[in-house]
């Protein structure tokens, strides 16, 4: 370890986790979404964005539209690059969930070890939902054109076409986008969030309820 | 540019940063501190979150602590790795100004160029404030012991010792922690920031007040 690093002194933060989601009613969290291009995650997304923040919630989306093009416009599509943007992704989830926002990151995530490791970084805060539909679905949806491209090797490495894709294997929660209307899909990720963001202890909250 | 990323479509965000703020009462912001080891930096950060959070108001410290032994875990201490670590430390603070948190972050960020680059990536948000006092008075406080290691050549690297210092020509402010007691100091900062994180053009607010 560098010798600066090593005696690098941690101030104490001045605000707690438990402050922040008792002022804010609700926790930080990590809702981390994995799927196909094309299973819906961005959409889902900024809708479950749309509805925390009507109720007063602090939200964020983290996806590639504001991560690749900026923090980690220095990464490829290499699965060592891939690797390393799911892990720098993570980290900036962790420090907005410490924040107490509810974070919804939109990537594909096509690893199982990727995955774990971002649980890892996250810890316990961390939500592994998988956005699901079958390839064939969301090569039929080819929204952006690019299982098009892909299968014309234009654009090389491609989950589920040119690169593996491994689904959640032990999900908290699955989101059946080819059965289900956005709306519906919206409504099961919504009561999910919003169970999985309560706090648990909210003793000043409680007091100032029994008054 | 990769194949994949020329072809990201971005899905609009679905809350503003105008909507953020009229919610919280206060836009994003990034304050920037800057200024020697010792010079007080995480202190005045530490505090201002406290003050910011009392008032009811999102705001975050970014410091060596949550960032260095996590996201640039794989940064060390030179030139090029500073540079690096302050220009992932700017993205992640955009992302908080763009979700309306007020950013403290509190880096030595020794050189002029990295600071203007930091004001490049967040925009018009970015507040460069000078945390300042000399050299000798650092090293007499020397808190983390790291001056005489610097001395002693144990530590390398080290900025005002043995790595340059350039202090900022045109900072947007410059709290004197030498002249002033921490309170002075905060209050100082505080005012500034109160003023620096008004909305500007709130007509959802303003037609409420006019009823």
């Amino acid at each position: 370890m560098n010798a600066i690093l090593k005696h690098i002194t941690a101030v104490p933060q001045s605000v707690t986790p438990d402050e922040r989601a008792r002022a804010a009613g609700h926790t930080g969290a990590v809702i981390w979404m994995s799927g196909l291009s094309g299973s819906g995650k961005s959409t889902l997304a900024m809708a479950l964005q749309r509805e925390l923040f009507r109720r007063g919630m602090s939200a964020y989306v983290l996806d590639g539209d504001n991560i690749r093009s900026r923090l980690n416009a220095d990464l490829g599509f290499s699965a060592e690059d891939r690797t390393e943007n799911l892990r720098r992704v993570a980290e900036v989830a962790r420090l907005f969930a410490d924040a107490g926002t509810i974070v919804i990151s939109a990537f594909i995530s096509p690893s199982e070890a990727d995955r774990s490791r971002a649980r890892e970084i996250v810890g316990p805060a961390f939500h592994d939902v998988h956005i699901s539909a079958h390839l064939a679905t969301c090569e039929a949806r080819d929204v952006k054109g690019l299982y098009a491209k892909a299968r014309d090797g234009i654009v090389r490495e491609f989950t589920g076409i040119s690169a593996p894709w491994e689904p959640p294997q032990t999900p908290d929660l699955v989101v059946d986008t080819m059965g289900h209307s956005l709306d519906a899909s919206l409504s099961v990720l919504l009561h999910y969030v919003l169970r999985a963001v309560e706090p648990q202890d909210v003793p000043a909250l409680k007091s100032v309820g029994a008054r």
